[in-house]
């Protein structure tokens, strides 16, 4: 892993600028070579910046002005020697330049490949590396609030401290093992028994933050259903409309995330089918409540809106009686107009809280239809400051096998199985959390987590 | 102009790095009250950069994990105090340290102000000022190379030049107007003669380079037209294909841009309508002919292709009538196929060097097509390296009004009309030099100006 490595780390696109980011033991010298400025980059201190300009090696044609930062190794991103070659935005400039940083022989990274040097130089653990790529990815200021804790070793420090009461537990055994003429064993099991107790206990509490975690992360996959022209497309535009305020300050953020993810009062909804909803009422009439069937296997919220100014009809009481068993919200729209749906018949069938009176139109109700989710997903409390989440299917895997392995061990314990047995328990539950930090892991499994980044990170 | 600006200067999308960048007198002080490291920001050395975090100033509480570079004035982009933050990329982060920044009052800066800066402060003149926007938008090597040209004052040398030999020839006539008595008015005008005329010329060369800096800068307006099923989609895809090929080391290039321009022996091209010749033949079957030819009347340069292995058709024969006086070239497809066109009819309304034969599907003629445009548009010549390419509409205006104005002057001296008066036109000519440099323009153009930068810049 000696190779130099460079790549492009800012989005691609128009913008002011530009960052080519090079890592490894050549990238100070190897942009010398490209870099025409008063002095030697090699000369020049750690983290500072430089104006110059990039030129062709061969014949001194300058190929673009730009600003180059050097900061050398351990104090870098992946604790190699690094280099950022910042240059005016734009396809061609990054292209040039990074052709020639290339020409040089440095090898193009792969996704990812800078935080997995940072993770292999044990610059930070695995947790903390695959919250890098969550924090670039967060939809939602708790999803990056939860990333960036993560990133910052919040989990790890957690899962470490389990491991090492593992250790000790397992040394403790091991003395046992070997000199059995203690005969403590009786006292053993109960060590061992309240040990293991003592760490499930820990394992809970960290999965049980994990739907909630997973969900903030990733969104709640939400469906928005109910007949033609009940509110439906006007539900989404004052959800994305909300969200569109928040977003407006940033230059040329697509469409497309602001259509399908949306926060409301901070829990980031996941909109299925945007796209069928934005079309004209007409052809969701022609569509009809075909395509809202379809939506809700695969929504984790479904949100069905009701014009409350109309007698249910026989379509919508079917629609009730499909999703009142699932995580769903009857939306009471148009609730300014006079009531004509038969209320009795939804209130025998969905709780008060999960029935929200809005009026699209008027642009009321969306608080309370937060609150409901929030009810729904979180029992009314989302608070992201003092609990460690767990969002990462990988990690929550990897928690209920320690887990499990530990019952096991309790169980055998229970039993009086042979201590020597037991022993390969907890080992077990102790090297999934090693997994969990990136202690223990095959190189194809660091290989598949990295390839999930983006270029340039 | 002493308020403190801010903007995100990285494009949108997830990205390894995102810049948030910060100018003026505050911008440091600003950065000090939000970003926690060992030290304060006020104390450290210009161009140098320190690891720490973005905190809420209120409660401390960590918002992002960053490097924060900076670099005092007079040494930056815009003269003043700068300082860069550079997040994790992502939309949340940015806009949470950005929102952060903001709320300390710096104002979020409008499109190129940044750059708008740095020309108002005196470090770059008015057409430095405008390439920088070309060096971002540019979509070909060449265009990007004759911005950088022009970033580096390439124009503004000539046109400076110039401007100087003016002001000498209006001081020496402004000595025969306040001295009459010296009586050399017949001279002075043999001498004005000569000036403007030595000035046109120059006017002449840059004007010259105007058609091909513009085509260099925008792209040749290209339509792709021709009869269903004789491979005009191929031909697009061939080209887009050769033009992938050159950007997909750029991550996340959008689609957009690839289909949009193509790059034909480094000739950009703007292919219009892909979207439609993308169809599949049936489509194009149906809006056939007349969609082909609305193309003909926005296109620079129109491509029609026939299908050699084919007798031609009326509409193809109509076709060629309509293009024959455009530029316009004849794509001969399907050259490994036996001729059944009739190739006389062709070779009557088009000169040899117009008629392209190329095999698409054999990934033939490409290269031809390429010498083919190229000697249409440039006459085969193709050098950006030493030409200054004029190519701003804005700048052919001002040079075009220059060179009117000069001669005005000569024909004014040859008629003997008093220097005083033609003294106007020179001072007239000298004045519109003056405005493309950016010495002599209003507040409302150089708004104007500045509003077609990208946000950040």
């Amino acid at each position: 892993m000696t190779e130099t490595i460079a790549a492009i780390s800012t989005p691609a696109g128009e913008g002011g600028i530009a960052v080519i980011r090079i890592s490894g033991a050549d990238s100070i010298e190897t942009t010398d070579r490209i870099f025409s400025f008063k002095g030697k980059l090699a000369d020049v201190a750690t983290h500072t910046v430089h104006y110059g300009h990039i030129v062709h090696p061969s014949n001194g044609e300058r190929v673009e002005e730009v600003l180059v930062t050097v900061m050398r190794g351990p104090r870098s991103f992946t604790t190699e020697d690094v280099v950022e070659i910042s240059c005016h935005g734009g396809i061609i400039s990054v292209k040039k330049v990074l052709g020639l940083v290339l020409e040089q022989g440095v090898r193009l990274a792969e996704p990812g490949e800078f935080t997995k040097r940072a993770f292999l130089n044990g610059r930070i653990d695995l947790t903390q590396a695959e919250a890098v790529i969550d924090l670039i990815r967060a939809k939602s200021d708790r999803a990056f609030k939860i990333a960036l804790k993560q990133v910052e070793g919040n989990l790890s420090k957690q899962v470490k401290e389990l491991r090492h009461r593992l250790v000790e537990l397992m040394a403790h055994i091991e003395v046992n093992i070997d000199y059995p003429e203690h005969d403590v064993e009786e006292l053993t099991n109960a060590y061992i028994k309240d040990k293991c107790a003592n760490a499930i206990l820990d394992l809970d509490r960290l999965l049980l933050s994990a739907e909630q975690g997973k969900i903030l992360r990733e969104g709640i996959v939400t469906a928005i259903v109910g007949r033609p022209n009940v509110g439906k497309s006007s539900l989404l535009n004052a959800l994305a409309q909300d969200n569109k305020a928040i977003v407006t300050d940033i230059p040329g953020t697509t469409r497309d995330v602001i259509e399908e993810y949306v926060n409301l009062n901070g829990i980031p909804l996941k909109l299925l089918d945007t796209a069928g909803l934005r079309e004209t009422e007409d052809i969701v009439e022609r569509i009809g409540v075909e395509r809202s069937r379809n939506a809700l296997t695969d929504a984790d919220l479904i949100l069905l809106v009701i014009n409350r100014n109309e007698p249910l009809h026989e379509d919508e009481k079917l629609l009730m009686e499909q999703v009142k068993d699932k995580q769903s919200i009857v939306v009471l729209n148009k609730s300014d107009l006079p009531t004509a749906a038969d209320l009795s018949y939804m209130e025998a069938r969905f709780p008060p809280e999960r029935i929200v009176p809005m009026s699209v139109k008027e642009n009321e109700g969306l608080d309370r239809l937060g609150e409901a989710i929030a009810n729904l997903f979180f029992g009314g409390q989302l608070e992201t400051n003092d609990i460690t989440y767990v969002s990462n299917v990988r990690h929550i895997h990897l928690l209920n096998n320690a887990k499990r392995a530990l019952e096991e061990a309790q169980n055998a314990a229970d039993q009086f199985v042979p201590i020597d047995m037991i022993q390969i328990d907890i080992r077990n539950a102790w090297e999934n959390l090693g997994e969990l930090v990136g202690d223990s892991v095959g190189e194809s499994l660091i290989d598949q987590i990295f390839s999930q980044f983006c270029l340039g990170k």
